[in-house]
């Protein structure tokens, strides 16, 4: 695996100063890849941010330069679509710390080689203040909408209450104002998995011709099945065998749902780099917007202007409305504008993905009001 | 680590006869430690035989021999405990595939070698085929009770259907009639996690000096999740910090429910061979009582005449009511007399090891009628 490590012809810019970030450092030559869909008014308030998930990145409606699938949120950014691209300029860069283009572990550090375990532990707000960054260079000082499901919600929310003012409406899906602790647990075993990998190389594999793949497949196995329903998986697999009439009896994948998630674990790694998700887990298990506020979330939201929706699905176990309903009720605690859904929905966790129109319809008449 | 494995002072025997199993292999000099509690009575009508679940072992109400804690039942079985031994003769087997005294995949073949993955594929009714087995050769022909949570509930359930007769009562604590799917997938991904780990070296890696403890604790540390609450989960750990007042920004444990993981992981290793772990979550995936019956749960149950008790908790998601609730009623469609409870208890999967005083009144009333 190159340094470069995975190419897309995305834009890019490079920011002009370094970042700040949480964990005290800073980075120079910051660069960040993008994709923007729509024009920007001469008005410059028809802008909207979508942030991407923790796997995500900038193909939001336009094909995966690696897979060549469409983009991951295809069905509801384009015209006509609920983010309607004929109205409004849509942005979405990849994260701090990712690899698709944004700088990442996987970057060259200023003495060209790259960062490793050198690069700096990041948070949310790390990745949001890079958004910022880039939409300042863009002649973006304000947003109609910041728009995020699952860690693209959190990154919302941290836009919301870090840069008030700056977004006039907020939309977050499927997501959490604080990490909670199974999610916790569960991110641990992913990086763990990672870090057994002698091909990890304590990070330092991008010039050795190895890569942790076995590890980051393991990783993406167990996360995927959080992603997923009980429903989903029953529908879809329940106990089916895999291009066989009868058990093995050996370890071969037997089952339909071990094909897919050995599938889904390998293709993965032709993807996304080991060490950047080990980075964006770590970004995510360190959440928690009331950390400031002494746990009081009602008191994060004070003085926020932006108005609130927030969605959640019923089937899913991963961010479960709780979550959500914790975060609608501190918003109403703090007198701020916010609408509150939980959808039915089959898939679990990844419903924000996948086809569920009654999604397309909260998403699209949020943004006509 | 020695072909040896986990010692054990254990009694054990070796059954005269090849035991044949499922897949059409069948494995001669199959030795069986086991523990037992109480005396048997003159008319031998007084043994209870209990079935440990997938990591457990034969100490069930003594000192384990490694970790010098107490038999993982220890609070249930004893002189006037629910499993009253002053009562009852009391025997609990390690299962087939283990690595407590039992023959398993660590064991020496007939070459002087280690099994490895030469170990035939094993079933759920291969391991109560086992005990069957043992119980004739200890002079036990009928059992009083049989008695198993998780894993242990699988093999009480099988002894019932499939040796029709033999137990008066059956009582199977969060378990299932055929693995659910989302237990599939979690048990492949704990498989994975040690296939993947080079020092597994193809399950041939008992006297290389090298095992696959990584990939082992990765496992453990993914299945323990499982076995936990959220609610449990929440109230032991939190978003407490370990040991430190603010995050490190870097990779350490900084959460506590990291480091109580990685505590898990690790210390399973020294108790558990990664081989065994494989046969046994294979059993597992394999278990579906229906198999036979076309899928109608009803039919299994025909004929069985023993008088059920089955047991569920409510904040088990990995075994949750609704699969005890299915079995209940198979078993009343069948007209086979049953009793089932869901109990309230915060412990999750785990609830059936823990402190749930009901579960204790209900294991000791359903042996007392």
């Amino acid at each position: 695996m190159a340094s470069a490590l995975f190419t897309s012809a995305s834009p890019w810019l490079e920011l002009p100063d370094p970042l700040p970030l949480d964990g005290g450092q800073s980075l120079a030559n910051l660069r960040i890849a993008y994709e923007t869909y729509g024009t920007l008014n001469a008005a410059r308030d028809n802008a909207i941010l979508v942030c991407h998930a923790t796997t995500g990145d900038q193909h939001l409606a336009s094909p995966h330069p690696i897979t060549g699938k469409p983009g991951w949120w295809d069905k509801m950014v384009g015209p006509g679509k609920p983010i309607d691209t004929d109205r409004f300029y849509v942005l979405c860069p990849n994260v701090l710390g990712s690899c698709m283009g944004t700088t990442g572990p996987g970057s060259l550090a200023s003495d060209g080689k790259p960062y490793g375990l050198r690069f700096p532990v990041i948070t949310i707000r790390d990745m949001v203040r890079a958004h910022v960054a880039l939409l300042a260079q863009l002649g973006v000082e304000s947003l109609y909408a910041v728009i995020g499901g699952s860690m693209g919600g959190m990154q919302a929310l941290s836009l919301a209450v870090n840069w008030p003012g700056m977004a006039q409406r907020v939309l977050a899906i499927a997501c959490t104002a604080a990490m909670p602790v199974q999610n916790i647990a569960f991110q641990e075993v992913g990086r763990q998995a990672i870090m057994a990998d002698p091909d990890w190389q304590g990070g330092n594999y991008y010039d050795s011709g190895r890569a942790p793949d076995a590890g980051l497949a393991v990783a993406r196995m167990a996360a995927h099945i959080t992603y997923l329903s009980e429903e989903t998986l029953s529908e879809k697999f329940g106990r089916r065998l895999q291009d066989r009439s009868a058990k093995s009896f050996g370890f071969g994948a037997d089952f339909q749902v071990e094909s897919y998630l050995r599938y889904q674990g390998s293709s993965f790694t032709g993807r996304f780099d080991a060490n950047s998700y080990l980075y964006i887990t770590r970004a995510m298990s360190y959440f928690d917007l009331t950390e400031a506020h002494e746990g009081r979330l009602a008191d994060v939201f004070r003085g926020v202007t932006s108005r609130f929706c927030l969605v959640s699905f019923d089937t899913d176990w991963l961010y479960p409305t709780s979550e959500s309903r914790r975060i609608a009720h501190a918003l109403n605690a703090a007198g701020a504008p916010v609408s509150f859904m939980e959808l039915a929905a089959p898939f679990g966790h990844d419903s924000f993905l996948l086809d569920v129109p009654a999604l397309d319809r909260v998403i699209a008449g949020f943004l006509s009001r």
